[in-house]
């Protein structure tokens, strides 16, 4: 017989690699576990159409999926925020708020330009529902730092941001200018931004220079000056939020004002975490009070989510296990 | 916006029912790391071969299968072994023996005729590969019954067999035979047995008796002196072992030489776990030495799975949380 391959994408983990993820995942689990967060185990896989309205259009093409015997389009679990949306919305329809919820497991992507990329991806986090304001987004801030720490990292960083810095300033565009004007913050493309926003509005035009701050408790300050009425609502929450922190958790936050892609679904504070000598994000998180409403029970929501390969491979990489 | 529907056989596991699972999980994943007994972490989905190699045709109608982008059949787990055979002869193919692997997580079944029956399970295991004999029987039977008193269960019961019993009768008769007296023999069918069995030969008719025996040690002694050949072979391996059980232990035993269902699979011992009040099987395991030659690196091979869900229930039922 001859040996069996692999399917594309597919990973064995095995020996220390295996033996990190489950250190990892256990570590995440009590860490939400002592924070008051019940675990949910959702299936593993959905209706697509769960993954998509949570996601929305750009999830559909990286959804692997399947026809069902009945016919119907399922799909690998894309995100945990998904069924933790639909379930909010069933099993927890009734359920006092706040609700803090937590899972750990497998998420399934495919890239289609970039066949090899891993499938599957091992998954820790949290979501805080039923609570909006500043003590529920510096919990789940607060939450993330100590799951960094708890790894074992030293240097991380959590790369901060809030959506309604630059939300007022996209409204204010004309609907066929604001994907351009997004993607040119995104490759933080000054010489394009410049020519496009010339004659805009000046909340319009705090688009030239918002993007491109990024820094401690400072920088927000010297932003708060000119920034327009709702860009200064999202600097004060992060300043408020920065004033919360402990001197401890504040060495790991970098404000960074020009993170756009998450701007159609995030509604508040944003952030992606960083560690030193990885080329991606080891986790991402924030506020998103308008994604429970999809499943017909709206609540805020602020949550968080770790990819433990890549924290288990920074950790294997800086050789700190 | 409506709320969203779970497909059939998805469940959702949360509150008490989450945390009970992840318990067991843990304690089980501790219980075979003290053991030496190292995680594998497969992929959740495999090209569909993977699962038919190490399962046979009658896998097939249970797998959940998808295309994948390349045209080729995958199929979601369906179970760990399969994984780990085709791990043992790829990434582990020049390990020196014995080789103690351990795993958890979900595998996906359906059935047929049963729609509704839930397609994902939560499974823990382990196998020890590479090492025959008594010693490796009976460290994965220990394991076993740790694994259910770790859990808290107190009236559990491992019925336990062997191969060889049946194996030499069954082999006796012919072909076109031996269908309908396994299912006889599963049936417990002794009018239609004593009927087709009537001018069997002697080894075919010990299919008369053998397996209806079903005690402790001295049902086995029993059926010694009239057993043939290979039968001897078979009930002097489950003696054995029987002698090395402690006394805690024997009191979880009852041999059952009936069991014909995994004849095809189990080349040696083979157990199922049950749990007072359940009434199906809360785990499985036994010698299977044939099966990791089919993915091109043959080792002899036994091990153990539980199904957490089963467990879980159990304890769940008995209010023993």
């Amino acid at each position: 017989m001859t040996r069996a391959p692999i399917p594309p994408g597919a990973l064995d983990r095995s020996g220390p690699a295996a033996a990190s993820r489950r250190r990892l995942q256990l570590a995440a689990l009590e860490i939400f576990g002592a924070a008051g967060y019940e675990e949910l185990i959702p299936p593993v896989f959905e209706y697509e159409d769960v993954f998509l309205r949570a996601g929305g259009p750009e999830v559909a093409e990286r959804l692997i999926r399947f026809i069902d015997r009945d016919g119907r389009v399922l799909a690998l679990r894309y995100d945990f925020t998904a069924s933790i949306a639909r379930v909010a919305a069933t099993t927890f329809a009734q359920a006092s708020n706040p609700l803090r919820l937590c899972y750990a497991g497998g998420v399934f992507r495919q890239e289609p330009e970039r066949g090899n990329r891993p499938r599957e991806t091992l998954q820790a986090g949290a979501e805080l529902l039923g609570k909006s304001g500043l003590d529920a987004d510096i919990e789940i801030v607060r939450l993330t730092l100590e799951l960094a720490r708890s790894a074992g990292l030293k240097e991380f960083q959590l790369n901060l941001g809030h959506a309604e810095v630059l939300s007022g300033g996209l409204a204010a565009l004309a609907p066929e200018q604001r994907t351009a004007i997004r993607h040119w913050i995104d490759r933080k493309d000054r010489g394009n931004l410049t020519r496009a926003l010339d004659r805009a509005t000046p909340e319009a035009r705090a688009l030239l220079s918002l993007p491109f701050v990024i820094g401690r408790r400072a920088a927000l300050e010297a932003a708060l000056p000119n920034a327009p009425q709702t860009a200064r609502l999202g600097l004060e929450s992060l300043l408020a939020l920065d004033a919360r922190l402990s001197d401890q958790e504040r060495k790991h936050v970098v404000y960074d004002l020009g993170e756009v892609r998450g701007l159609d679904y995030y509604t508040g504070i944003h952030f992606e975490l960083f560690i030193a000598g990885t080329g991606r994000a080891a986790g991402a998180g924030g506020r998103y009070d308008d994604l429970m409403g999809r499943f017909g029970r709206a609540r805020p929501a602020v949550g968080v989510s770790l990819d433990l390969d890549t924290i288990a491979e920074a950790i294997a990489a800086a050789g700190a296990t």
